[in-house]
């Protein structure tokens, strides 16, 4: 596929590649690891969507929509697609639960998904297809991510949105069927409106970043659709998108081996609803539960040998509300132990209050040991009876290294939708995300996540 | 009115200024420049209001918005207020004939009155409450082009999309009555969307540009009118806006003289739908034509001593279609003498081959003069029966030193109007905008400036 190399501009190249790209050139892995990023984004999306933040996007558009032409995920209304999509972009990464590219930091499948999946309910396509535009707009926006990565993020972006957007307009142009031409000015719009700044995190705002990326790039493939132009060089040219919003610009990352090499490929999903930093702890803490069978009261004491930074992000040692939590590593660890997963719920306001989990979080002690790795963890369990119990994670679960199992994602997505989709339902949409590809219409998979309130 | 300058914060003082200016508060001059910005916004709209950029942008959105709220200027349809403050932000700089902030070439009227006016149908307001968010709402977005310019527009970005999505958030935000602490937010979500590259320049993607930052600045308001959140610093925070976006920050541009010295009082306007550097020279030609009733036959040879620029920028001698008229200042200033103006009309495709012009094209001679500045032309014409005429401009009509007159704002108007309104409507609209203070309800301009077809 290096042909692509030799055609003139990054951005041609890029919409040259995203046109001929057919599902049956993706390979098995490429296709599994889109099916797994489709169903960690369903999980999300539904889990978020009753939300304050979603609510409070839907009071604000309801007098603006009056379509009902696609779903909100774990809800009943229906919206314009272009609302849709913002709305589950915000509703799926409001957990910050969602999927992450590693070497970027992006989220990507809120950007694309979210755009594709209102799409593919007003423009019906097959499972195949929609897989396959999926894939490639996550391949579209990695790419263009990594080639500005760090210098572009350092400085203030939220690179989810900026180049999600990117993402979104190449997978929804894809499903439109442009042609090359128009995706070179889908590509050029999509430039023209990059979404999200960092100091907006702690905010509503930060969810609101993939939900417009998601919107934006919609919107970019729909006029370019119908020949709205751009310029034909939007990503390279001196005054274009990587030399405006970014010091770096290394565009060998989106030219080079499109159709041999997959960034797709290397997507990770959350397995705990909390920063990164936790999450060793919090794998060894779930892995010494399940192995030894403890119980919180057959604890005396557990000791951490954590990375400096998990202290310095996480030393909050006695959280009063769920969001604070998130912010404990005595609160992770604690609660981890009792009830065996560090899902959303266990971050709930009840949570960090449940008379159990206090009583060991009190009993959890961590100290900075600059020879483990923020990867790492080195824990020991102190239990009454004596025993002395020991763990050291040197990657975490949910690390390119040691990625969640298919089990895992799926017991992940059943988690949270818990109360807003019957169990029955919940495994008939899981089945479905799996399914994809037998798949007649994808959107299938958006009225099968719809909730009855 | 300093008071605000002890508050802490660039986006809190900004916000709580917006709050609370009042009509009343405006000095009369700044009011009388408001009514000039709006009465040259709604011609311009109507003007381009059927141009193929339009049209293809229409075709793309209306199957997904479905709702009459709001008039799209010069046209029948009519669509939800997002959809309709995007295509009119587009109508109105097609031509690029709007209004300027010659400071930092933002064209205020775009992203603000796009935003307000599709607002002011769906939700009633006075003629002067409508005034002064627009005044606000273009001052909002000069100041924050000051503290960023020339810096952030150097390195590539549209100025009139990126600092424009504040001012539609402010405008918009104003009108919703958001209370200080919503208006940071929308500041906020605003500083989340700015729009716009330069590469883009002579595609359909410019004229995108402020209608996208119309509408982003209207859902960024809409969202904080219902408490969606964001940062308290978006402007000024380290991974803020301006830190983000330009490696100038400014920022007493924003907070000082609040509420006594108007940015929004330097508004200038086109009167010719050309590149300002052929405007001395078609100021000079109108003139001297008027001057002496000159016609085509009585013309030997006219002769232009110009800066540079002029002809680097604008140098094409024979232009065959109206596009390329705008790059020669032969046609220009030949077709300025025949009709005795330069606005789109003379830039249409007959124009450029119209026979009488032509022939006085070829009679054109345009030398550089390192002497005269761009602001200036020497223009000497040679008449058949051996009269020689002169006139040297030193500022062109249309700059902040020799305003255009009402009188030829309103002839720019009604041209703009020809063929889409009829002359008692266009008539009508005018006194509209003229007498906007004294209107009930702001939204009886829109219905006044839609048209039958």
């Amino acid at each position: 596929m290096n042909s692509f190399q030799g055609i003139e501009g990054v951005t041609r190249i890029l919409a040259t590649y995203l046109v001929q790209a057919r599902y049956e050139d993706l390979p098995a892995e490429v296709r599994k690891e889109g099916c797994r990023t489709l169903l960690n984004w369903v999980g999300v999306a539904v889990g978020g969507a009753h939300h304050e933040t979603v609510q409070r996007a839907i009071a604000a558009l309801k007098p603006f929509s009056a379509l009902d032409q696609a779903s909100l995920l774990g809800r009943s209304e229906r919206f314009d697609i272009m609302n849709a999509a913002f709305l589950n972009g915000v509703s799926s990464h409001v957990f910050d639960f969602d999927d992450t590219h590693l070497k970027t930091i992006i989220h990507p499948a809120g950007p694309v998904m979210s755009a594709i999946l209102a799409l593919a309910e007003y423009r019906p396509v097959s499972g195949k297809d929609f897989l396959n535009a999926l894939i490639l707009g996550v391949e579209t926006e990695c790419r263009i991510g990594n080639s500005v990565y760090p210098d572009h993020y350092d400085v203030g972006w939220h690179i989810t949105g900026t180049a999600g957007v990117f993402g979104a307009a190449a997978a929804a142009g894809k499903l439109l069927g442009l042609n090359e031409q128009q995706m070179v000015w889908a590509l050029g719009l999509a430039a023209s409106q990059p979404v999200g700044l960092r100091e907006s995190f702690g905010s509503m705002n930060k969810s609101f970043n993939p939900g417009r990326a998601a919107s934006n790039g919609l919107f970019a493939a729909l006029l370019a659709a119908e020949n709205y132009t751009s310029s034909d060089a939007m990503i390279e040219a001196k005054r274009g998108w990587a030399h405006t919003i970014s010091t770096k610009q290394d565009f060998s990352q989106i030219t080079e081996n499109l159709g041999s090499h997959y960034e797709a490929a290397l997507n990770t999903y959350k397995p705990f609803a909390c920063g990164i930093v936790i999450h060793p702890a919090l794998d060894a803490a779930i892995q010494m539960r399940n192995e030894y069978q403890l119980t919180a009261d057959q604890i005396a004491k557990v000791e951490l040998k954590v990375h400096p930074l998990v202290l310095e992000l996480t030393g909050k040692k006695t959280p009063r509300i769920g969001l604070e939590g998130k912010f404990s590593i005595y609160h992770s660890v604690a609660v981890a132990i009792v009830e065996g997963a560090a899902g959303e719920r266990q971050y709930s306001d009840q949570a960090v209050l449940d008379p159990v989990v206090l009583k060991l979080r009190e009993r959890v002690v961590a100290t900075v040991d600059p020879a483990v790795k923020p990867e790492q963890v080195d824990m020991t369990i102190l239990l009454n009876d004596g025993r002395t119990l020991h763990k050291f994670i040197e990657h975490a679960i949910g690390s390119v290294e040691v990625p969640m199992t298919d089990q895992q994602l799926e017991a992940k997505f059943l988690d949270l939708a818990k109360g807003i989709l019957s169990d029955e339902q919940a495994r008939k949409l899981l089945s479905l995300c799996w399914d994809v590809e037998k798949l007649e219409s994808a959107a299938e998979i958006a009225k099968a996540a719809t909730a009855t309130s």
